[in-house]
Order: structure tokens, then sequence, then C-alpha cells
């Protein structure tokens, strides 16, 4: 129940129609069977305007894989397809195209490679590599952008997020002002980004997590209306709730009614054998509100409840917040870091809209069509060096430093190895004069990042639990430098290509010029 | 086929969690089913940093119509919901409360007064009011809020990206950087707003209309991989659609390459009958590819087809686009208004995430509780007058002056009329001291805004064609002084309160905080 429109416009239509045209090109010219590649990767690193990301979190390939394996044409499709006219009102798609459409029509033939969901990604390595008959891997474009973009941007927004909460929970509380429907999968991508919950109470349980929340202005607003007051609504709420007791104190004045009625209703579930959760501020200047709220607590003895805060959070907020209490708290005869230790943050609009960075900019790019048992790789050129795709069918390692961190990922042509022990001279992608060599004791580790995700018809992994995607995101920050995870202006992690990759770069360029 | 997860996650619990915690805290409290009166309004107009909108377009009432009579409660929720345990273990509802929500927990006792979609509407004035038990009207906050404001995020950019192009056609692209399946919203509102057409092929049928597009990239670069170039990649496109024939010409370079081989391919249209529809201008400096590419057609006796802008575009840079245009047209022998009027822009990312502000701050509060015969007005206080909600049961006016032009939205109470030819005073709704009185020549006519959407169960207005909304935001575009729809600082628009509403809001203000 509840679910509408869906049919038409999440199926086989979900894409754009130029896709449509392109196959139907394609078909006419004989090529829609011909095997192409087509690389997924951004350009840009989402940057804020104050501060700025360098690293992404990759997200959203589990329910694309989902998508690819439920979607194919149906007759309704093909029907509509077939009424649609150029505009001498004469049909648009010809009935071999629509024929051979409505045999063609799923993404069955489509091979996906891809870096796994929650591990870190860099710009211009190719994330995702689609390879199958030209014509499903151009009409397969839209929904995997869509999937792609949208859930990476917003697991990279929630890493950053949770690193500035420095080990406080974080909770999704996007719905109200997210985009549609599509809120949904910016809960899901602020999971595997690092939140600890949501208060989407569908998809929370789709995952197979606990909904969190604590309760509404309206619930205390209701209690004054009906004349029993703040006191009464927080009362009624620790009876119903004596074990998970979170009380929003802002209703009418946070320091001088909300406090200390939270104080009392807290007394009171003490002396009946409960131990209260906390409180919410949820407007004001919330770094001074947590300091003489936790000057209130600890004077009350409840100096272990939390302190929820929420109102327009992002990360560079939560870092200011964190630089007031340290500054301010002493004043009070508080320990920041004891306050700073106590702290929750519910965070909405600013994490499921990537407030700053609304979109980001990940494209997917024909790299090579097939030739007999080779490919020949295919190029576009650009003013903009980095905006030139590197051409090639190809795959993605990364190198790890005898520190453990991971020092550059380089991208191969699909043909080639990298093992750790070998020397190995790498290039800048799109600066042919710069390179840089590891010697052999430099290289602890390589590692290859794509996985065969989709083959057949039919995912190639199991579908992945929450814990697991959360924990891959842990283990790939543990081992990134600490000042490509910086908040503001972040050193640039190195992305390079192969001697091979850049001798094809090069030769490619200048055949295409003369 | 195609559609994943929507179960769960679409139906009833498309909320957050809270606020079925509310649900069963009004329930145990015995007021689950008195009527209370929630309002929806936003506070601050879109601000996108360097432009800000004067007005907003309402959008997403139909769809949430449409979610509020297909959802209810079903079994598997009820299970959901009874899994859910509090930190000892501990069941968090009770049996009673779920077969109270099994028997009630759809949306059929609340009634939806609203203004009507693709209307223009401003800050803190009410642009939706549900009305009924109070358990229901909190469930159903998330959802409302979810869709309505980001569709009238996007309606309200669009509009104004419309309003750039002067007449110029706009096509919706966003698709692709769009947020997951939440972008076939993003589609719908833009058509609202303004928009002309979008590639979206499965949202454009979804509403009657024909998607648009031209060409790939990628179809080019296949040509160019296996040996027929640029010229042979046209060709093909010429061929199967003579008839609507659009040019994506920056492939290698636009100058040099592509309009050349487009004025080829267009020659050849010609001699066979056909007209070429227009090229399409995807990277570059767009204004000063315009005029050269203008000149060039111009020049091959193509001064009347088409040239389509893309990337990045918003209505600022379409603004600067032809400002630029008028500045260098006349280097190259060129009317500029004549290039104006052939331009058309493909305006996709910064459309569907509403750049420089993503995210509408529509709220949705209790405004008063049925008691007897009236209303108890409820008030929630704040440091920020803009903030406090407007209290008590109300309704909304228009009032149109003797040019015809919309001069002020006037907040009564529900049990107040207001009628043109009578002496009109109103206050305004956060600053005591200021009131404003007309004459009675000085109004024109009065509009009641608020018609109702939903009740009983039931949708009670007819599911509306895209035209009509279309047509109606036209209309009240029309009606709106050119002042407040400037691009950038525009004048403010009045919203004011009846004597009634604000000596409610004085004495209640009094109360609370005596």
């Amino acid at each position: 129940m509840g679910r509408i429109h869906s049919d038409l416009m999440e199926g086989f239509l979900f894409t754009d129609q130029y896709q449509l045209s392109m196959a139907q090109l394609y078909w006419k010219q004989g090529v829609s069977d011909t095997t192409a590649q087509f690389d997924y990767f951004f350009r840009r690193y989402p940057d804020y305007g104050e501060h700025q990301a360098g690293y992404a979190i990759t997200a959203g390939l589990g329910w694309l894989v989902e998508w690819l394996s439920a979607t194919r044409v149906t007759k309704t499709e093909i029907d509509i397809l077939r009424g649609q006219k150029n505009p001498l009102g004469e049909p648009r798609f010809d009935e071999g195209f629509l024929t051979w459409l409505a045999e063609n029509g799923d993404f069955g033939a489509l091979t996906l490679r891809a870096v796994e969901e929650g591990r870190v990604v860099h710009a211009a390595a190719p994330i995702a590599i689609v390879e199958g008959p030209m014509a499903l891997a151009q009409i397969v474009e839209t929904s995997l952008l869509n999937h792609l973009n949208y859930q990476t941007l917003i697991a990279t927004k929630a890493s950053r997020i949770v690193e500035q909460a420095r080990g406080g929970k974080v909770l999704e509380f996007g719905m109200r002002r997210g985009p549609d429907i599509g809120t949904n999968a910016g809960t899901r991508a602020a999971l595997i980004g690092g939140a600890d919950a949501s208060s989407n109470a569908g998809v929370s349980h789709a995952l197979g997590i606990d909904p969190q929340g604590t309760h509404a202005h309206s619930m205390v607003q209701l209690f004054m209306a009906t004349g029993h007051g703040e006191l009464g609504a927080f009362r009624a709420y620790a009876e119903l709730y004596p074990d998970e007791c979170l009380l929003l104190v802002d209703t009418i004045d946070t320091l001088g009614s909300g406090v200390p009625n939270a104080i009392t209703v807290f007394e009171e579930l003490r002396t009946n054998g409960h131990v209260p959760l906390g409180i919410r501020l949820d407007s004001g200047d919330l770094a001074h509100l947590a300091v003489r709220s936790a000057r209130m607590l600890d004077d009350a003895g409840f100096g272990d409840v939390g302190i929820v805060l929420s109102s327009d959070l992002d990360e560079l907020a939560m870092w200011q917040i964190r630089e007031q209490i340290h500054q301010e708290a002493p004043e009070y005869g508080l320990d920041p870091s004891e306050i700073i230790g106590r702290l929750m943050y519910g965070v909405g609009t600013r994490l499921v809209t990537s407030h700053g960075h609304p979109a980001l900019d990940g494209v997917y790019k024909l790299v090579a069509v097939r030739s007999g048992d080779g490919w020949k790789p295919a190029i576009k050129l650009s003013d903009t060096p980095e905006k030139m795709p590197i051409p090639g069918a190809k795959t993605l390692w990364r190198v790890y430093d005898r520190r453990g961190l991971a020092t550059v990922d380089v991208v191969g042509s699909n043909d080639e190895g990298l093992v750790a022990g070998s020397p190995l001279t790498v290039h800048h992608p799109f600066r042919p004069s710069v390179s840089r060599t590891f010697a052999p004791d430099e290289i602890a580790e390589v590692e290859s990042l794509h996985r065969t995700i989709y083959t057949d018809g039919e995912a190639q992994i199991e579908a992945e639990p929450l814990d697991v995607l959360r924990d891959r995101r842990a283990g790939d920050l543990a081992r990134l430098d600490i000042g490509v995870r910086r908040l503001v202006n972040p050193h640039r992690y190195h992305v390079s290509v192969t001697p091979q990759v850049h001798e094809l770069q090069t030769n490619l360029i200048d055949e295409t010029q003369s």
C-alpha cells in the first residue's frame, strides 16, 4: 500500500529519452549488440564552499543492482514508445526496433564491475565499469548515474559529519525536507556513510536497524493548549517511555523552563529506578545551551545523561560548536571534553541535501568498443584536460605504503597486472609531464578494487548487511592519510595511470587532433 | 517491473519514528482522536546566494493526495512495530495502541485544505491546513512535508529559470544527478513551474507529454572509434530523425568541427525536403559559442534553426548569457535579440537540486485544538518572532488592487469573512506595531485561496492535467508585481494578519510568557 505512480516512472522508462533514440540508432546501424565499455567516475570532489571533501564514499550500488535485476521492458512501455510521434506525426520508433527492444529490453547482457559500497574512492578513478551491448549500456546510463551519484554524495557528506562528531552518535533526521521519496536513498546512504541511526521508520526497518527519535514540539504545545503545560507533557512522555526518555526542551524557554522541567522529571524517573537518556536542544545557540544545560544537569546529579543537538547542523557547524564549547565550558567550571563526550547530533536537511554541494558530478563515458579480440579506445576531447575521460578498457588498483596507508590509486589497462614488490612508475592522468616512481620497498600492498557485481542477469554478490558496508568505510578511513580527511582544504590524494594507459591517452589525443 | 523496496519504505512507515511514539502517547492520554489543526507554511523564500526568490510556486499536493488515499497501515507494519523494543528489551508499543492503529491507521479522517498546485504563494501564509484526529495529523507530518517541500522548491526554481528564458523553451534534463527516484518528483515540479518539457521518459508519459532529447556524446564517440567520425555520426542521426534533427556539436571542437559538420548535414536535409531543428552547445563559453554558431548558421542560410544551450545552467547563468550576447553579437554583425530569440535551454542539475538553496524550510505546526464548539489556539515561542507559527484555526485570502495585481495575502481566523468594498486594516504578522489600512476603493477583488483538497478518505478535486497547473502559474505571475519577480533582491510581498488574529497572537504570547 502507498506506492503511487511507480510502474511507469520507475521501470524501464526511468531514463532520458535520448537513450532510447540512441538505442534505435545503434540498432539501425547494426551496432546495438556491439560490446562497449563505459566508465563511471566523478571529476571533482564535493566542494561545499567553506570546506571541501578530499575523498568520497561509494554508495548506491546495492539498489542499482536490484533495479537492474528487476527491470525489463514490458508491453506497456513498448506501446508507449510505439505511440511517440515525430513533428510530422509519424512514428518515432521503427517496428523493427520495437521488436528488438521487446526481445532484448533488459539488462541481463550487461556486466557491472565496481568498487564495492562503503569504500573510500577518489576523483578520476573509474568506480564502476559497464560492459555489454552498446544499446543497453547506453539505456542504463541514466539510472546508473541517478542511483550512484546521489547515494555517493550523501554517504560522503555523512562520513564527514560522522568524523566531526568525534565518536558522538549521529542520527539522520532528513525526511521532512528531503527530495520526495529519494530521501529514502539518502537515509540509506547516510547510514552507509557512518550515521548511527535514522528517524526514517520504513528504511530503518528495511535495513534491519531500530529507528530513533525523541518527541515533537506539537506534543508540548498540545499539553500547553489543554492547560497541562510543558511539565505535564514531559511527565506523560516519561511515564510512557521511562527507559528511553529523551526530552525536547526548547518549546518555551530552554534554560528557564525546558531544562528545569526535564530535571524534575528525571528525578522522578530516578526515584522509580529508571535511567533517563537525555535532553534535546533544537534551537538557539546550541554550544552555549549545551554548556549551560550540562551545568544544570550536573548540579542535579545527571552528569551522565546525553545532550542531543539538532537544527541546521553539518560538519562545519559541528566543528564550530566543539570549538565554542572548548572556549566557553571553563567559564562554567566544566571540562569541555566531558561535555563533548556526551553530545549526540541530529542531522537532517544539510545531510540529505548535501548542503553546499548538492550534486556529485559523476559521469558515465564510453571508453572502448570491442573489435575482434581487442578493444578500440574511445575518446572525447575537451579544452579542460580533466574533462577528458581516460580512454580504453581498464581496471583499478590501490597501492598501500609501508605504514599501511593508501598512497595512490592506479588506473591500468585491463590486460595489465600490478603487484607489490616491483618498482612502479605512474603518470598524472591529465598532466603528461608529471610522473612518479616507487621503489619496490615503498609498496607494501596492492589491492585490486573492482569486483564483478552483476553479470548474466544476476547479482554476483550477496545483498550486503549495513554493518558490512559501515565496517568497510571505517576500515578504509583508518588507512587514509589524516591530511586527506581534513575538513578544510584537504591534502590531494593521488590517482595515477600506468605507462601503458598514459601512452594510449597521448597517442589517441594526437590522432584525434591531427 | 523495476520497483524495488517500495512496500515497506513508501507506505505507512514513510514517516519519522517519533510520529509513531507521539501517536501512542496521544492514545495513552486519550487524545488521539481529539481534533487538531496543523498549518503548513514556509518561513523564508529560497535565497540562492547571489540571487533570491520573492515568491514560491506550490507543487506536490497532487502526489501527496495520491499517497494519502493509497496508504494505510498493514499487518506487516503492525508486526514490525510490535517487534520494536526499548533499551530493556520490552515492547515499545502497547498492544492496545497497536489495536487502535490497526483499526484507525489511515488518513481518511483527515481534511486537507490547501492552496492549489501551480499557484504563487508567500512566506508565513498557511499553504495547507490539516484538520483531524491528533494522532493521525501527527503521523502524516513527515510525508506531507516531504511531498510539499521538495516539489514547491523545484517548481519555484523552475519558474525563475523560465522567467529568465524570456520565452525560449526550457527543457528539464536533471535525472542523472537528481536525488535517486525523487528526481521524478523534481521533473513533475519543474513542469508545473513552467518548464516546457523533460528528458525524463517515464514521468513525461505519466503526465501525458512528449519527452525531449537530442543525442549523446557517446554516439559521436562510437562513430569516431569505428572510423566514421563526427560527420558520419551526424549523418546517421539525420537519416533516422530527419524531421527532429538536433545535433550535439561539442564532442571534438564546436566551431572547428561540430558546427561545420552540422551545417553539412543540415544542407543535405534541406536538399531532401526536411527542416533541421538545430544544434546543441554543451560546454565552453556558451554565450560566445552561441553568437559564433549563429553567425555560421546564418551564413549557411539556417537563420531559423534553434540553438540549445546546456551545461550547469540556472537563472543567473541564463541572465548572464543574455547579457553577454547583447554585448558580443554586434561585433559579429548580429542582432542580439534574434540570437536570444532562437535559444532553448537544457537545465539539469541546478534545477533538480535547486542550486544555492537545496531545501525549502516548510514546517508543519500545531496551531489549534478543538474544544467543544470552538478551538483552543496553540503556540510555540521562539526568540525569533518569524519562527513563531501564527496560532489559531485560520484561512487565507489574496487581495488584488485596482490594477488587478495581488497586493497582500491576509491570514484570518476561520470564522471571519473578507470582502472587497469594505475598508481593511491588517497587521504585520510578527511586528506588532506595523499595520496598514486600505480604503474600500483600493481593493478590487478578494480571493479565498484555500480549497478542500481531501476529506472523508477521498480527493475532492479531480487529478489536474499539467496544462491546468501551468496555466495557473502563468495567471498568477501575470498578477504579481514585477518587482517581486525580480531575479536579485526582489521586492517583499506583504503577508498580513487580520485584527482578530493579531489580537489572538498578542494575548497568547502575553499569557504564555507571564
